[in-house]
């Protein structure tokens, strides 16, 4: 399985932390040292989840070719239509009739977990090019005012085209991939929910989530490596959920990784959810050399983590 | 693939079509006339589609053991929390750690592609013992003054234990399944919606929801049929998505098969969105005979469609 492009889309308005200073008092300096977010992106009135998914989409069709496309796997848990879901939008621009189309909803997590689905699909013989559309429209949900959790999201959104074989010398081999839930954790169900008619995003264990986040990330980053018979030394950069700079940090260095191995970018960007990774993969892209290691790993509400490692 | 065992809950309100009649002066025999339902079911006060969820996989655990599930897949269009998906609260439940989890949001037809998801795991050998729920709470999303489709919808919830290899004699064995978006016809975009921040619920183009469902399923039944080299003469009942009683009676027609051999819980349970056809087939379980072949046929906004066909 292999990653043969990825493109991105980010609003282009930028919220800097000064407006939450003047919403509900918090300074820049204390956003910075508590999440290393200094600013992120707020999609305009008219944008939305299935406008963005449609975006990153045109992009990659400017990149390569996508009319031979045999599936669509749509990810978002701030969706704009639960029927007709992300992908099921791109489905519609891209006039590509009867190829399965799902979109899944697995929180911060779900780039994985829509990878995971189209490496099922694969191993069926169903598919062998999958279209995979991570898509966030935080600010929809998100309580502005919410001094907890309120400066932590952006919006964004990635398109990936994942194929069964290799299409090119550039793409990125996908040489091992795990996804879990961690929902038997204690304060799982309770540390970071969207409900979309009860409050929106909130965050009342916000600890936890930072807690299980920093362990998560780091055992299945181990994990994935022991898979593939590989180890920390073989990898040139991890690509952690976009969450908080400290949580990243932390995972580093429980990895006994130096920071410069660290992609990141959530200080310009903050959470964007399941498109975070993605969206710092396809910024990254033209700077990886033939050979490199990525490790990306994430972890989002419910819990729900996972790893992948992928090579240049 | 076998279908283990299923389970089923059904809220206890009942809401016959006089509830219609007095908000906006539907009458019953109108409605009947229309959609072939009489009544359906709300979800009290304090449910939604993550507590009916855990209801059936608690009446589940009930019928087998779940201790040993290794994939959990959650279906919704109408989610509690899209962070906190029905599969995490589910496994929350259960307390089964570190096993993948994913929720997945394809309208009417993600029985299916939940369904088909798990098929992927089993390929990957991932997973042996996916439980699969189907969960709904329409009235949350619905407006019940909207004359068009306010009165279709209904709650309710499914879940099936199902398994790589037979379980037991009883269990009912998939011999094939296929999903597909149809979201490139015209209007497939804006025929059905539910937008949690615009309106929940709406139906802008019923007609062409009802055409497109009309031949999708017959469609897709025939499909599912040739790759398995069966005919029509080899199938005992076709259960449909409980969209509407004339659409299954339609496909019915379409399939040149008589209504004996048509299931249906729609008069009593209205549209129960992808957890129909489940729900159903809960209900229907003890009355099947050995050696009986039954079509699972579903469509859905966006729109989506699949077919599968089980053997007893």
């Amino acid at each position: 399985m292999y990653i043969h492009s990825v493109s991105h889309y980010l609003p282009t308005e930028v919220v800097g932390n000064e407006h939450f200073t003047q919403l509900n008092g918090l300074s820049n300096e204390w956003i910075i040292e508590r999440t290393g977010i200094e600013k992120r992106r707020k999609a305009a009135s008219g944008e939305n989840t299935n406008t963005m998914a449609v975006e990153v989409t045109r992009r990659l069709q400017d990149k390569t070719d996508l009319s031979t496309v045999d599936l669509i796997v749509g990810a978002t848990y701030t969706p704009y239509d639960t029927i007709v879901s992300l992908a099921h939008e791109v489905q519609h621009h891209l006039g590509i009739a009867d190829i399965p189309v799902v979109s899944v909803s697995t929180a911060c997590s779900s780039l994985l977990n829509a990878i995971e689905v189209a490496e099922g699909y694969f191993a069926l013989n169903k598919a062998t090019r999958a279209l995979v559309i991570v898509s966030e429209h935080n600010t929809a949900y998100n309580n502005e005012q919410d001094k907890v959790s309120g400066h932590l999201w952006g919006d964004g959104a990635a398109a990936l085209l994942i194929t069964k074989e290799r299409q090119s010398e550039g793409d990125l081999a996908i040489k091992g991939l795990l996804t879990g839930g961690a929902a038997h954790t204690p304060k799982a169900t309770t540390g970071v929910m969207m409900k979309p008619m009860d409050g929106g995003v909130t965050m009342p264990h916000g600890r936890d989530v930072f807690i299980n986040a920093c362990q998560y990330m780091p055992k299945a980053t181990q994990q994935i490596l022991d898979r593939c018979g590989m180890t920390l030394a073989d990898v040139d950069y991890v690509l952690p959920h976009q969450a908080n700079l400290r949580i990243s940090r932390n995972v580093m260095n429980t990895l006994g990784l130096p920071e410069s191995k660290l992609i990141s970018n959530i200080e310009r960007l903050g959470n964007t959810g399941c498109a975070g990774c993605a969206i710092a993969l396809s910024e990254q892209w033209d700077t990886f050399q033939k050979g490199q290691r990525i490790v990306i790993t994430v972890f989002g509400g419910g819990y729900s983590y996972g790893a992948m490692l992928v090579e240049v």
